[in-house]
Parts: C-alpha cells; sequence; structure tokens
C-alpha cells in the first residue's frame, strides 16, 4: 500500500495510491498522515477499502512528504563502505548518528533552495524508514515490527556548512534539504529492505548506483541501535545513508548542483522524487 | 512574565506564576504554552490578566518543561572559552551547531534517568533560548524581537555516547537529558541575557559557576546566525552553550553522575532546575 499526502504546503490531505498510480483521497476517514495515523489499526483499516470507490484526486496536484512533521529526522553517516571511503572517512564501527532539521523536508517534486551562501550543494539518495510504533531498546529481531514504511530521501547537504565544526546538522537543515517521498510505501510491500537498488541522476546522468545490500549497518540493526540511545516516536523518519557518487566525492573535482539542475533520486520500489535546483526565493 | 505548564507528564496545561510564586491557571484562555501561544499578542493578552483573578494551583503539581514539543531543540557547543579548553577543543571561530532530540526534554523537577548502558554520565549548566517568531535570515540588530524568552537548560550528556563517532546528537538524546524550567522567563524581564550569573551544584557542591558575559558567540549572534542554515519556528530552543566545570573536565579523574545525585542548575532571574539521578525505569 502506498499513501501520499498532496495539497498546497501545510494543507496536505492524505491520500491512497491506487493500482493505476493515480491519487485517491482519504480525507474522509483521517486528517494527516502524522504520528497519531501509523499504527497498524489505522493502516488496516486502509487496507479494508476499496480504492475504486473513494474520490479520485486530479494528477495535477501537488504532492508533500508523504508524513507530516516528525518528531525527529535522523540520519545515519557513511553507512555505505564505498562512501566512507569517497569522503575520506573511516568505515565506521557502530552507525553514525546525526539529525536533520525536521523543517528541512519537503515534497518530492518541491524546488530544492540553493542558499545565498551556499558554494558546495551535494546530494545524498537514500532509503527512508518511517517509524510506526514507540520503540525503546527494542532487540533487532523485532525492529520490523516498528517500521510503518520506507520511503526515498535525499539528504541535501552543504558541504562548506556542513565541515564548518565537526558537527554535520548545520549543513544537513537548510529549507528544502530534506524531500521525502514520493510516497510512504508500507512495511509490507517492502519484502528485504536490504535488496533494492538505489540511484540518483543530475540532468540525466547517473551519479550514484548501488544497493541497499551494500549498507554497513542494515535498517533493522539501524532500529534497533538508535531505540538504545533516544526514544523513537510514530512518523520520525531515519534517513538510511548514501552510497558513493556524491559530488563531493568526484574525480578530478566535485560538480556541485546549480541553479537549472534536475535532481531525481530512486529506490526500486518506491519510487522517484525529481526536482529542480533554484535560488533561495526568500 | 512568568510562564509555566503543570501538571502530569503529556498532560500538561498552561500557567502564570504571580508575584508570591504561586501558579495560577491559564487554560480558560490557551491550550497549552506551544508554538501556537508564544506570540507578542497572545503574550500581551497574558500581560492583561489579573493573576488574583485567576485559579490558584496546589503547590504539590508537578512542572513540566515550559513549552511543549518544540520542532527543534538546538545546541551550541563550546560556547564559553573556559570550557573549549577544559574539552581539549579549538576555540570555535563560528558557533558549533547540533541537535539534541525533543523527546529529551522534562520537566525542571524531574528524575533524570541514568541510561543502563551508560559510565560517563555528565552535566552541562546552560541558557535557552525561546524563539517567539519565525526567524529566516535576520540582521543580529533585530534578534530580540523574535525572541519569547528565557529557560535553564541542562544539556545531559553520556560522554560514551557522544564521543563514539564524530557526531555528538547520540549523546544527547536519552529521555531526560533536557529538562527545561523552571519558567519561561519572557524576553523583556531579562534586560540583558548576557549579564546573568549561571552556576550548578552536584549534591550542593558547586561545580560550574560562571556569567553569561563569558559567551564567545551571544545571544543576538547565536538567534542571527542559526537563521542563515535553517529556519528557525516559533517554540524551538536554543541550549547556548555551558560555561567550564563539567565532569569530563575534572583533574585527576572525572567524577560522573550516579544514582542518587541531586542536580542543581540556576541562572540568575530565571530560577532552579533541581533533579535526581535514577535507574532508567523502562
Amino acid at each position: 500500500m502506498k499513501l501520499c499526502r498532496y495539497g498546497d504546503v501545510g494543507k496536505e490531505k492524505p491520500g491512497l495510491i491506487d493500482n493505476n498510480g493515480n491519487i485517491r483521497d482519504l480525507s474522509f476517514l483521517m486528517d494527516d498522515i502524522d504520528h497519531q495515523t501509523l499504527d497498524r489499526k489505522c493502516l488496516d483499516a486502509i487496507r479494508q477499502l476499496d480504492p475504486e470507490n473513494l474520490e479520485l484526486i486530479d494528477k495535477s496536484v501537488r504532492i508533500g512528504a508523504p508524513i507530516a512533521t516528525p518528531s525527529k529526522f535522523i540520519a545515519i553517516g557513511l553507512n555505505y563502505r564505498d562512501h566512507a571511503q569517497e569522503a575520506g572517512m573511516p568505515i565506521p564501527q557502530e552507525p553514525v548518528v546525526f539529525f536533520k532539521s525536521p523543517g528541512s523536508i519537503c515534497g518530492p517534486h518541491d524546488d530544492i533552495f540553493i542558499p545565498p551562501h551556499s558554494s558546495q550543494l551535494d546530494w545524498e539518495a537514500e532509503l527512508g524508514i518511517i517509524i510506526g510504533k514507540q520503540a525503546k531498546f527494542i532487540p533487532q529481531e523485532q525492529a520490523f515490527d516498528y517500521i510503518a514504511g520506507y520511503c526515498v530521501v535525499n539528504d541535501i547537504s552543504e558541504r562548506t556548512f556542513q565541515f564548518q565544526s565537526s558537527q554535520w546538522d548545520k549543513g544537513k537543515s537548510f529549507d528544502t534539504f530534506g524531500p521525502l517521498g514520493p510516497y510512504l510505501v508500507t512495511a509490507d510491500e517492502i519484502t528485504d529492505p536490504q535488496n533494492l537498488r538505489i540511484w540518483l541522476e543530475v540532468n540525466g546522468q547517473v551519479r550514484q548506483d548501488s544497493h541497499t545490500r551494500q549498507m554497513i549497518f542494515p535498517v533493522a540493526e539501524i532500529v534497533a541501535y538508535l531505540s538504545r540511545y533516544m526514544t523513537l516516536n510514530p512518523g520520525d523518519i531515519i534517513a538510511t545513508g548514501t552510497p558513493p557518487g556524491v559530488a563531493m566525492g568526484m574525480k578530478p573535482a566535485p560538480v556541485w548542483l546549480k541553479e537549472g539542475d534536475v535532481l531525481s533520486t530512486h529506490i526500486e520500489g518506491i519510487g522517484e522524487l525529481k526536482q529542480r535546483l533554484v535560488k533561495y526565493p526568500g
């Protein structure tokens, strides 16, 4: 089952993607797709519906991020062996955990803003986990019980901001630096989250092309691990790290993102984020 | 004006502290003290009230954090010159920015949990800024227009978790690692946030004793700086860094927090957090 949120920024309504890829309205059933509506009971109620009976939404509507206002937007750094190498960083012995501002979240086709003081804007295609149930000290074997679904994330990173100090969060948190989508694909549809091709194109040219089996710490381990250090809440997003092929690693020199570039971020079985780079309009 | 939230965890109601230090109920006026109720208009409406006419709340009630569910809990690292030295870190040229999980927030007298796998639990007394108005790219001269008020923060830190990787957030985010309070003191009551004594006691022994004039980056600069890297929202908390005297810096060896310790965190004109260290009950 694929869930989405459609409508203008800040006014999104919940929707279901039918078998033809059309959006069907769910707002008669729930106000939003958020921490209150991700539990199994609510998802099961949606499963009982016949999409054909739900209002069809015009295809031209804006699609928002598939989850509203998470309490946390967690990210795992250097979780693909080759990416750690291209970044010139040691292979981590435990997950490297940092946060993005939830305010960085935007929809899968929204423009990505180039901050006025940016000089090294980069991409990071990532598999996103969406938590479905509060998790504290859970065993790895039960981790999948706590996952509502998955989405594509691009962990947009401004490298001068990121590396100005030892702490990365500042370079990961500008408005639009956290596109999510295109849908929340419920966990039952992803038989094995470690068996998905993940790739990214800039202006149609493939820059990242890898596979989630290359993760150093797999999905279940990440969820169990994090739950030992902080309470995970329904609706929380975890970006699970990026494979090699970011601008920062390009030889002989990085080609940073610039105005007009089109960024496509794909994960097999989940979908595509497709976005244009624009000057910050603020 | 001093605002608080009183009642059981997750069910807090808004309150006003009267001139005798008693809590007066505000729940007839607003549901909570949160991002929706921190604007000037709402604060001015509270100012018009005569506290004597408001319901007096029993003193035995639990006090919660003075702000509900911020979108972000930002912290500034190494913002007191001497603390950077005791931590063996270089004096930062720009603010070092990281995040704490909003789930770490607790009330000013709540117990602080010692994680079962903790071995180096430490304190950090800090002045907390509470944002009152959305801020993007604001000039430093206008920064105070965006501040609703201040509170005391203890940025509780588990040093083995914090330094397991390069990124600190994981060691700052366990449940109860972010006590706030005792009140939100509105900005008009703090004539100069750089002129406040800040101190901390462990079991009655003074461990930190400094002054906010020692900050490397003062309050106004921090707010303006952050607003260039992420949108600040009403209700967001910014912990502005800690002075010297943390356990990590003790000679000849750190004396980490342990079960039964009593931690008192004070800021002149704002108040005190007083909390006991307990085993994690989970």
